[in-house]
Order: C-alpha cells, then structure tokens, then sequence
C-alpha cells in the first residue's frame, strides 16, 4: 500500500488502512512515518485515557464497559492494549478475544494489541504513533490499556491525557499493589470489584496517601469504586474523566502538557534521525571497525571513541562545504 | 572526590570510591562518564552472570548461596540488585539488608540496589556501567540480580555473559511464569524450591520447551534443580555456571558477543552525546520554541521540523568551516 492510499484510507475511516499503519508501525517502516507526518495535521481531537494497575485488577473488563458506555453516548472508540513484558502479541491477543466478542460487531470500536518487538523504548513510541493513528481515523476516544503496572506501563500511559489507576480491595496486604511511581501519575483511582471485602478501606488507604501527597494543585485524584463486571460505578466513572478533560481545557493544563509533549516528541524523532544519519555514515567503514575491535580488546574506551567519531562525523560537513 | 580520586580509589580497591562512582553513575554525572573511561582498559576480567525469574522464585536466597560458594572458593563477588518496576530503591533496599546479614563483615561481597530514575533505556545503561565500575575494580564474579522479570529485567541481565532463569514448582498452573522472551535468554534454568510438589515435572516442563527449540548451536542450557533455602543443588550450579563459561570461550562466542557489546555500546554513548550536542544548540532559541508552538498546534507536524532542524545543525558546522 503507498503512502498516498494510507493516508487517504485513514482519512476516509478505512479500518483496513488504520490496521495496515499500525503494523507498519510496529515494523519501524519508514513508510509509516511518512503516513504519520501527513497526518499529524488532522490529529489532536481525540481524549486519550490510559487505564494502569496491578495484573487482576479488571482492567480489560473496566474497558469493555467504558466502550459500552461511550458507544451508547455515541462516540468511537479506539483502545490500544499493551503488553511490555511479552515480546509478541500472544498473551495480548487472548484479551482482545474477550473484549472482541462484546464489541466485535461495532464497527466504530477498534481493538489493537501491542507487545514489545525490540526496545522498550519502542514500544512506548509505537504506542504513541498507534494512539495518532486512531486519532487521526477520528476516533473520540482513544484507550490505552496496559497488562502490567512496572515502570514500562508507566511510561506508555504516559501519552495519555487521563490517567486512571486501577486496583482491588485486599491487594496492599501483602504486596503493595500501588507502587509509589504509578500513585504519581494518576488522574482517577478505581478500586474495582467493590464486592470484595475490604473495598471501602483500600478507598480510605489510598485516600490517605492523597492526604499526604495531593497532586497537582487543582486536581485532587477523585477514588472510585466500581464493580465493572456488573457494570456498577462506570456511570460515574465516565462522568469523573469528562470532569478531568474539563479540568485540563480550563486550567490551561491541556495546552502546558501538549507543548511538553510535542517539545519531547520532537527531541525523541531528532534523536532518531540524527543518529540514524551518523549510524549510515560509518557503518561498514574499516577505521570503524576497527574502533570497535580496539573497544573489545580493551585498547581504547568508547566513551573517547565516541568524541572522536562524532567531532569526524561533523566535521565531514565542513568538508563538503571547502570542495 | 575529583576524577583522580576516584580512579585511584577503585583501582586501589577502595569501597567507598567504588560506592560514590556508582552514585555518580546513578546520578548522570558527566564526572561518572569521565571516571568510567579512565577505568575502562581494566575491565573485561569479572565473569558477569544474570539472574532473572519470576518474583517469589528464590532469586535473592539463589545469589546469597552463590555469594557463600564463590567466596568459599577465594574470589571476589559484587552484585548488583535491580528493580525495574521501582522508581525508587525502597523495596531493593529491603533485600540488601538480608543479604547484608549473610555477607555485610565479609570485605569482599560489595551489595548494590538499583532502581529505575528517569527512563528505562537509562537504568539498562547505569546498570552496565556499575558491573563496569565492579569489574575494574577487581571483582571475580559480578552477580546482576532482577526483583521481576518483564522484558526491562531481559534487557538488564543481557548484559551478563552467562544468564540463569528462574522458576518454581507449579508456577505454570495458572500464569506462565516463564515467558517466551525470557526463555531466550537462558543459559542455564533453576527450578528452585525443589521441595514443593510437581518440581520434576516442571523440569520435565522446561526440558520439552528445550526440544522444541534447543537454541544456540553447542549449548542446550541445562535444567537444574534446587532447594537454595537448603543450599541443595548450589555446587552443582557453580559447577554449570563455570561450565558455561569454558564453552563461551572455547566456541569463540565470548569473543563474539564481546565485539557485539563493544558496538552496541559505542553507538549508546554515540546517540547520547551527539544529541546532547544537538539540544544544546536548540535550546533556549526562539526559532525552536516557536517550531514547538507550531507543532502543539498542528500548525507543522513533527517528523518535518526534526529533518530541518537536523539539517539546520549539520550545515552550522559549514558555516564555521567558511568563516
């Protein structure tokens, strides 16, 4: 498919343009840059809602009932599920079975799931351009599932505009459920399955650490507590993240986080591309293998190397100029 | 301590040289890069092993037995206690103390937590560069131990020359605790608590998992069994451990994966610092706040301005050439 049929195909709502962007994503296919330059322009409506927490918590089921909710108020919705501990997409691809056959037969609910191929700092940038996609494709809401809750998921509901943070009663006994990292980044805690014993104190608890530490000035992370496989609490909980999106336009949170975002973005591509261009130059080169031999019998260091690789790379555009 | 100091301190095995450098390292301090390529010709003697599994599979008490049998043996033994999934060094620090109890008068056992500051691609790299700063300072084996075992822990322990998973009797039951990236990796398999039901079985387990795909040529990584509470099974896995060892130098492969660490490793600190040369020039610029305004407001999109930028900076070498 050619970059013109990709962007043309997601603009015009062709799930099987979006489907084939997102693996050429995934593939680190130039052509997928391409596609997503041009799209970029018709991105920045979607609100991107991350949902993080402990294995067990009943975060998919969580978001099969957020989807219910939003189709019934008419939006489309897009969820990305990922999966940093797993290098391929088979643990992943069980979940969106089960959500599949909820919502497989709505055409404006697209399910994708993403597992780690390569680095992990990949993955979170193939997160980031699969959310793009979706809201290029002009999905209202975007869902940003993760499996685990380490530092990985961390950094991939980062993307988000709305974090929430799930967790069960009874969980803090013996391992503590809500590490410190993940208690910072969230927008709205959820302690789900409410029926269980000890609901109303993990509401206390995690109130309690908000007492200490609360956040952002303006934004005191709302606790609610849901029994999403009866669907009891979600009401309430889509109308909490319609409050925090509210939140973000008015204190001009929106705009701060969107140029933080764009700066970083901007500094990861540059990052990229520069390196890649350095990385072309030299390989293959004779005196750059032979550096790298020299490194791995110990006659010289990278970290001098490196200068001296770099200030040749730099200065190779100063000679191209004298010619 | 100034770079001399601390140099000196570790060549001349001074602890608490060794103990500041690795917060050097944590802290990103250029002084630490300085320190390091200065250490770097007396590297390349520890014989660095990995220990990763899922949580709960006897990993700390595994590294505690081997502690006692290396030095038992006269070497030397540093490790290293790494937590991907926290931001902080909390919970790592609660398994030194443990450890500490067993070897805290022995001179020669030199126990170090890490945790996640900042971004993973950055705890990988510190990680390296702390078995480094062990390795020149003369320690036999360095022992690289994860709390978890997701894909950040696979990306730490690949580090190691030879690296050991985990299990448990009857962990598969439910959840698959070894997981398909981790699997890759091992060397050598431990299936710990060998007291507990169904541990021959899960031997048995692993060892079809090994039919199917016996990975490397020349070294299909035993299963062994231990009870490391006991210190049943221990020599035997000292004995392996060693074993490995001879055949990576033996095939000629430690040589190989050597040269391949030496690349991957130039090109880390290649891309650190040419784009810290880049953003260094941007910084603070007008044109560069305005392009980030520009992109928040999808007035250009990202992947566009990086190529100029890119180019921009290239060409400022040009210019100072045609001064």
């Amino acid at each position: 498919m050619r970059v013109d049929d990709l962007v043309q195909g997601v603009l015009g709502r062709d799930r099987r343009a979006l489907a084939r962007l997102i693996s050429l994503i995934e593939e680190e296919d130039p052509v997928a840059l391409d596609a997503l330059s041009r799209l970029y322009r018709h991105t920045g409506r979607a609100h991107i809602i991350g949902i993080t927490g402990p294995p067990g918590s009943g975060k998919s089921t969580i978001v099969t009932r957020l989807t219910s909710e939003y189709r019934r108020a008419g939006k489309t919705v897009g969820i990305i599920c990922v999966d940093p501990s797993s290098p391929f997409t088979g643990g992943a691809l069980l979940g969106d079975r089960i959500r599949m056959q909820e919502h497989s037969l709505d055409r404006e609910v697209f399910v994708r799931s993403m597992g780690t191929r390569g680095h992990l700092g990949g993955l979170s940038r193939a997160t980031s351009d699969a959310v793009r996609a979706l809201d290029a494709f002009g999905k209202d809401i975007v869902l940003v599932e993760t499996v685990g809750a380490g530092q990985s998921e961390v950094e991939v509901v980062e993307i988000a505009h709305t974090v929430i943070v799930t967790d069960v009663p009874g969980s803090g006994d013996d391992i503590q459920a809500i590490k410190a990292g993940i208690m910072e980044i969230a927008d709205i805690f959820v302690v789900n399955k409410s029926d269980l014993p000890g609901a109303d104190k993990k509401v206390t608890e995690i109130n309690a650490m908000l007492d200490i530490d609360p956040g952002e000035r303006g934004w005191r992370p709302p606790v609610l507590l849901t029994n999403a496989r009866k669907g009891e609490g979600i009401p309430e909980l889509v109308a909490t993240i319609a409050e925090h999106y509210k939140y973000l336009k008015e204190s001009g949170l929106l705009e701060e986080r969107g140029l933080k975002r764009s700066k970083e973005e901007l500094e990861q591509i540059m990052e990229y591309k520069l390196t890649r261009e350095l990385l072309t130059k030299l390989q293959g080169r004779p005196e750059y293998e032979g550096a790298i031999r020299r490194i791995a019998s110990r006659e010289e260091d990278p970290y001098t190397v490196a200068d001296r690789l770099i200030v040749e790379f730099l200065s190779s555009y100063k000679e191209e100029s004298s010619e």
